[in-house]
């Protein structure tokens, strides 16, 4: 199998090339990147040295680029896919996994929190949250890749929703994520003196994966589901913890809850249900696809809190992404995922 | 005036020696630690050397080093200040501000969370939340200096709950705090290797830090309030953030909660009001006695989010334990708590 | 291969489950531990959950395990590994790969150094550091693998040395490691909130790991040579850095030593030659077993400073533990190795 | 006492500010900054708000600003205070110290190193290091306040090259920074993601700290003194440490060392002698102006190691010019200095 990552040099895109080395069944042929084209892989990413040797190329090659390849990633900031994936439209067989936003919402939704246009009426993207929507991102063409706090979201209530055993009205959601969500961008809010040792939370009541995590809700409550997100940023490069607060419908207690996460998780390889009394902790994931999902009963407010960690860059962006194409070309799903957390 | 340090050795302890060696009306006449006595105090903390030159007593002087001290802080695990100052009751005039648990909840309710029986039925403690409860503090014998997360998690919400303008059953608090809050005592969840990088939740729905909330929370809303409380280890040393939800009252707005927050704290010192849209950073109160408060209002949902940040080893225990100090002998309320924050 | 591990609950035990699972030739048959014999290894290690689901057992099955396993890993702490391979002495095949410091030196030095009396007169080991060592390894019965500071040291100056490019009285290794160097056991000096933001120097001339250095570097100088060898410890869970300083052997320049590293390591599969001006990080080794050299001549003092990098649980540890096994049975070196390291 | 500091929003401004903030003796009065004038400080740094209600100015008052001024200190990157003190020349009493490097070196020196042309020839700048340079420095009208790394460096080596101790050809320093010496400019290298856990050398045989450090050394030792000198980056915000080895004089011993640091500094506030056989740790130091000396002989190979700490922020840059400043206006020398490190 051929792949091309388009924008190579952002993070996503250099753990896409972490991750692929160790993909059996795929040969990366082309990559991508406005600001280092002609330059090494390597000369951006140190740790690639001796296992990438390839240069990367401008977009300018696209159409060469998409005929040489199976499958795309895009790692682009938003906006830029949606162009990608019209100027292919006519005759291109290749498939598209986007790492970035212009698929995830709605158009009119998206117009509304990224203050964009969206260019692309003609598409018919897929949501790539892998466990959920399998069998469509089977025979997707585009795929959008889920945000990383939306994964972790969406894996934590997914299942009590759909099985109405909390209040679609009560959901509070506190999450908090490493640096590398951000991106490789250098800014002030994340040199490394400003971010060392310190803790903040930002877009508060207004951060764009809001939405997102409100789409998912929706349709598996069967109503409009509105919540409250607050992120934070945590002084260390990897790593995402949801705490997902709700109450408890009426009847619905610690046995119900247990149920719903076995029947819609049980068999999943890449989610850990560590079950009541048990959380997460953020270096028992690093660098893998897990999500591990705990849970408690706060018995004197009637309320449950879920609590869910993924890496941001595995799980919650590139190793999501591998796991689709995994799905979309028919390979055992952990193929090249298999990788254990690197711990401590 | 004359003090002495029963617990110096923790955390706590070391604490009040750093921010004593700043006050210019205190001597620090004794310091005791079980582990420790007789060795210097630069022996178990190399940052003091040069410092203070004293030697750790043992608690077998207490009656002795009673009737040196105009005031003693105990930084004992809690169980231990009861019998102190059981021991200390007839005749002696020295007052205790207690940094453990020991006197901060009602007798009954102490022993229901801490498994512990109250043995000093005779003391009537002060609660020692500084700007809450100044003018009983002045006259206190024995002061409850509050516990980290209560302190921020009072600071947010008080005015709000006194001002009726939440919603008091409704109120979510996820807080995350450093290292230093969990003491000096070595264990596996606080290796050095086991923290780094990582970040976790831990007591859930049970830290014994909820019913000294609620017990607060209670007496400003003229109601009954239970909340869901949640805690984080964050992977550094000093601070903590709380961030606290909740459900705004009927026709309550954002101008409401601004002059909630002035009217109360308007005039404090160490309560830096950063208003609406601004929101606190650990590292902008490090080292420092402020707590900072930020807040914002989610119109989709109807609730507020309160974030208050501080260090938790000094506005969240030895530096309020010094502010008390400051309250109770009548020394303007900063002195020797002027200090900036150290940032970055 | 069936392979156990005796001694699963340290860092370098765990560390080998992790790049165990990834090897595509080996079964984990035992696994033993004296403090949690009985539980999962998943209780000991959360980030192991649903890969590995075995109990951990006891050392007293210790002729069982031998029996059913044709490679034994050693991972205990000094003095038990001499006890273990006398006590396999007499008709087992099985062969071992000891961790470690039992089989490095020779036994006066080390009961010198480690003052432990050696008991095991009759085993031949093997040095294992792969590269150097890679003809005797294969058919090594007993392995020593070598400790992480010592695989640094030797990796940044053998050749200098073996190529007479460098005075060999004049050395300096200021080596600086993460905290898991230091193992698993709870102590003060490795509690979190006295590590994190710290630095300092230990065990300033007096390392165990300087006479292992000496010795190879003796025997590739072919003259007796002593170092002077300072760790510090970092504020950092893994990776360890050698700053390796020497003086120019009289005519030797940056062309001799380019090509003195190009012929020891030039067609090396985990030694990533930088070249001059080039300098290692931590961070593009972490979690590889690459070890990534880089150097400058310092033209003013006639000097050559050479920088080893490495993850000190991987290429310092449990990688090079691995690859020696690969090369044990034959199978291509980099089996289960060539992970891409963990960035950022 | 009135104060100003020209260039407010580097890292060395706004620790000039903190400290300031404690000095019982100063007024700021004003503060600059070309890139952020006519905000408040409080925006470029929350820390202070509360603290400072200052606006910050612009350069082209400069006249007016001297003219209200005891003393400045200018903060700016180098090549700006030469043409401030050369437009200041005429009829201005007032005093500076300069943080940058314009005049730390003789012209000639400083122009090869820095690749800028000297422009201030008038000026006869007195070399900042407190402790050697007193009594010059109470008389000064331009301090060059001295480099963070070669605070360290000197502060280490003087008293044994003043005494002939060590051979002045031996000398090998290894030092480590946090990031905070980097300053506050955003790039790749000190990106938050790059920087968390990782650590490098870099300026390698190159760095400008370099002929500060062997002009000092080169006056004590009465001999020209040339070092090789190698920074690395630490992955935390502050400290610095300086691991100093050389070659001890022909009878030369402990004793001697010993005499010779409690000779220079025995009488020093700033300086605490930790020994032989005791190493500073950076948290020990943080925050304070404290420099923690420690040193260990290499019997086997005849070489002494000296391990110097500072905070590279207050000893290393801000602290010490405002114990320059307190020299020079014959205040006690650590009035607003007294601040115990912030341990943990």
């Amino acid at each position: 199998m051929k792949i091309s990552i388009i924008g190579a040099t952002g993070y996503t895109g250099a753990e896409l090339l972490r991750i692929l080395a160790g993909h059996p069944e795929v040969s990366v042929v082309h990559i991508t990147s406005e600001s280092s084209a002609g330059s090494l892989i390597a000369d951006s990413y140190p740790h690639l040295a001796a296992i990438y040797n390839q240069k990367l190329e401008n977009l300018k090659q696209l159409e060469e680029i998409a005929a040489a390849s199976d499958l795309l990633f895009i790692g682009l900031p938003h906006g830029h896919a949606m162009d990608i994936c019209r100027s292919l439209k006519d005759g291109s067989r290749v498939r598209v996994i986007d790492l970035g936003a212009d698929y995830r919402l709605k158009p009119d939704v998206y117009e509304k929190w990224y203050k964009v246009k969206h260019t692309d009426a003609v598409t018919r993207p897929v949501y790539g949250l892998s466990e959920l929507y399998r069998s469509k991102i089977k025979n997707g063409r585009v795929i959008a890749n889920p945000g990383c706090y939306v994964t972790a979201s969406i894996l934590a209530l997914a299942p009590l929703l759909r099985d109405k055993l909390i209040d679609a009205g009560s959901i509070i959601i506190d999450a908090k994520s490493g640096s590398t969500g951000a991106g490789r961008g250098v800014a002030l809010n994340l040199h490394f003196s400003e971010v060392f040792g310190n803790f903040r939370p930002y877009g508060v009541a207004g951060h764009r994966h809001t939405p997102e995590i409100e789409q998912v809700y929706t349709e598996f409550a069967g109503e409009e589901v509105v919540v409250t997100f607050t992120p934070h940023l945590l002084p260390i490069d990897r790593g995402l913890l949801a705490t997902c607060y709700a109450k408890l419908a009426p009847g619905a207690g610690g046995g119900d809850i247990a149920a719903s996460f076995a029947r819609m998780y049980g068999d999943e390889y890449f989610i850990r249900l560590l079950g009541r009394g048990k959380y997460p902790a953020l270096k028992a994931v690093r660098g893998s696809n897990y999500a591990d999902i705990g849970w408690e009963i706060d018995e004197r407010t009637g309320r449950v809190i879920v609590m869910s960690a993924l890496d941001n860059l595995v799980k919650g962006a590139s190793g999501q992404a591998v796991q689709n194409m995994n799905i979309m070309f028919s390979l055992p799903e952990n193929t090249g995922l298999a990788q254990a957390p690197l711990y401590p």
